[in-house]
């Protein structure tokens, strides 16, 4: 039976904590919060504090806090004898290394309100200060149900750039055309179907290998009514970034 | 029976052509192509040429062929009865206003070689020079069987402009994606359901109310480690401005 305490209860503390506690090779033991007033309904179920030194002794102490609290929370939890992990992806493990036993446990996801992660689908990218913490977490992963994963911190970091990328810009992308199609009484969905395609493509081939469009045919007729179209500035000068981009990643 | 003729034997002809040719409501009478030698095994099934006089008589000649050459093949098809249509996205209509009745046929399509278009998932966008033949395109795409959209030349040009933005550049923020994870040595693979799940979120979504990611949290370390983590120069650039957008966007 691995004892958990998990230290913050946003959205990646309390999907822990709602998954975990479901495992019976699992207990949780504490779960902290700075603001007791937002666990409060969870008191029933389980042990809550706000107070550091109340939180029970365990094997793994996650700390799921926001990055800027993780070494507080490291440095108030000094003396202890268990595993101190962080679930952050862009933190560096070493800042862990005041304890004999640490790492980090970071679930590549995006925040859905109010819908519990399906863990089953998110990878876990684990990194432990050594072979037996790497075991530990394997463990842990596998318990949890997700894909698992092993990366450094340089590894995570480039991870998180990547999804940057690939998500958060994505997405902004799609709000951009969301609001040309709107100002131009267009429904989005007529993109739908297009999207979808490119996703499937690149599940199966490397992106830059399907690359279509205006920039990667050099056609500058197109590209021209295009930017000449756009009123945005800032839409314009993606546009023409993205397209020097591909212009240039394909001209090699 | 519509009698077509499908002038420019590419991706889109040739989708056409074999879609058509199976619907009893529809009789294909010519496949033109500049090089014959290319829609040689076509002969077989249908009357092909590479003379646009020798084209026959036609209710609806739709031109298929690359942005560039649609004004000289209209021209060539001077005094012909029928509707004259092209293709394309982000060619005006007017384009073709020497005929008595033109119009315009738009598959919003991404080119997938060697794998025919399933039409029931491609939206065609219409446009006709009069009601007349707004409605004989409907019965057209009807016929095809996809989605049904009436645009205006703006509108198409629009939309054109939006599936560069929601298509080409996202699968090029993949293509960078996907090179960060390589450098790293990790299988871009991991990103997948992130990026799944981004997808399902804006067929839901406004796309601008699901934005995350550091710069719509305004997380100014976390960007400064990215922006230090990234060598390209151009992908530096890239990630700057779309930060930039999305502060800018997400500040007013």
């Amino acid at each position: 039976m691995i004892k958990i305490s998990i230290i913050g209860a946003g959205n990646v503390g309390i999907n822990l904590f709602e998954t975990l506690r479901k495992k019976k090779e699992v207990k949780i033991v504490s779960l902290f919060n700075r603001s007791l007033e937002k666990i409060l309904s969870y008191k029933d179920k389980i042990f809550i504090t706000n107070n550091i030194d109340e939180i029970k002794k365990s094997d793994i102490y996650i700390i799921s806090t926001n990055d800027e609290s993780i070494e507080k929370i490291s440095n108030d939890l000094r003396g202890r004898d268990g595993m101190v992990v962080h679930t952050s992806g862009s933190t560096e493990m070493k800042i862990l290394s005041i304890h004999k036993n640490f790492g980090v446990l970071y679930p590549l996801q995006t925040l859905t309100k109010d819908k519990l992660f399906d863990f089953k689908k998110i990878p876990i990218c684990v990194e432990g200060n050594n072979d037996i913490n790497d075991k530990k977490l394997e463990k842990l992963v596998k318990i949890i149900g997700s894909k698992y994963y092993q990366l450094d911190s340089e590894q995570r970091l480039a991870l998180h750039v990547s999804a940057v990328f690939a998500c958060n810009f994505t997405n902004y992308l799609f709000s951009v055309a969301y609001d040309i199609c709107t100002e131009n009484k267009m429904p989005f969905e007529i993109l739908f179907p297009l999207i979808r395609e490119t996703l499937e493509k690149i599940e199966i081939n490397k992106p830059s290998k399907i690359q279509t469009g205006p920039a990667i045919r050099k056609d500058i007729n197109t590209i021209k009514k295009h930017l000449n179209f756009i009123k945005s500035k800032n839409s314009k000068k993606i546009y023409s970034i993205l397209t020097d981009g591909i212009i240039e990643k394909n001209g090699k």
